[in-house]
């Protein structure tokens, strides 16, 4: 089992406009994709579309400013089952986002992949938050020939 | 054992430039550290510096536009045993690099911070190769508190 870790720091006051850029349609729609649907509460599911393809995420956690935890309930085979955790904290100016994509079966080259572009993505939401502007998906940073 | 993988494709005809940037003193400091010193040759000790510390990695492997291999001598606790793995291959126009960071006892938070960092580098070594500049320490994309 591998996982893929990330630590980002996002200088703002306090966590909660990180939780909603996390938690809310909009939110998402501004660092990872355009094309985000769906519900934010614990139990909803969020459907991210990309111009090859998606993910459906179920949300299994919700804690205010603190902790977001998804499954993987549709999506390349590679991710589903997989989960997404984000935990937040407060330090000095800066929320700290631990990020991680754990329940991987194998370390294939995908993940690799992968493992890059979340980190991409964290500077997108990083950016998002900072200067309001994010990079999401199809205006996502191309990384390789995978996109 | 937790590892942190990374891929990026860099748009270039042939993995010969990669190569280089991989294992010449000059080629490192242009996406890494500007602080760059040693012996890229197989059994030579690369010196890397930055404003908080810095790395000694030892060259085990080194096989011309297609694999680099060190094993970290001095560094950081968490980094000393561990080794840092290059792996190139062509496909189309661009050189792809699997980078494996392997050997890390415990996922700590500090693992975290490394794989975004580490993510963010290989970006600048992409952005030296594809455009002729990087962003080296200290001039290096800044992701956190922990720079």
């Amino acid at each position: 089992m591998v996982d893929i870790l990330h630590r980002v720091g996002i200088k703002t006051p306090t966590p909660e406009k990180v939780y909603d850029a996390l938690t809310t349609v909009e939110g998402l729609a501004g660092w990872w994709t355009d094309d985000t649907k769906g519900g934010g509460e614990v139990g909803g599911v969020l459907e991210f579309r990309f111009p090859n393809g998606g993910f459906d995420m179920e949300v299994v956690e919700s804690r205010p400013s603190e902790r977001v935890l998804w499954k993987v309930v549709d999506g390349p085979e590679e991710w589903v089952g997989t989960t997404v955790a984000w935990d937040l904290s407060q330090v000095g100016d800066y929320t700290i986002v631990l990020f991680k994509h754990q329940g991987w079966r194998e370390p294939v080259e995908f993940m690799h992949h992968c493992s890059t572009k979340w980190g991409s993505f964290l500077m997108s939401l990083k950016s998002l938050l900072e200067t309001g502007e994010g990079a999401p998906a199809p205006r996502d940073v191309q990384i390789s020939d995978w996109h």
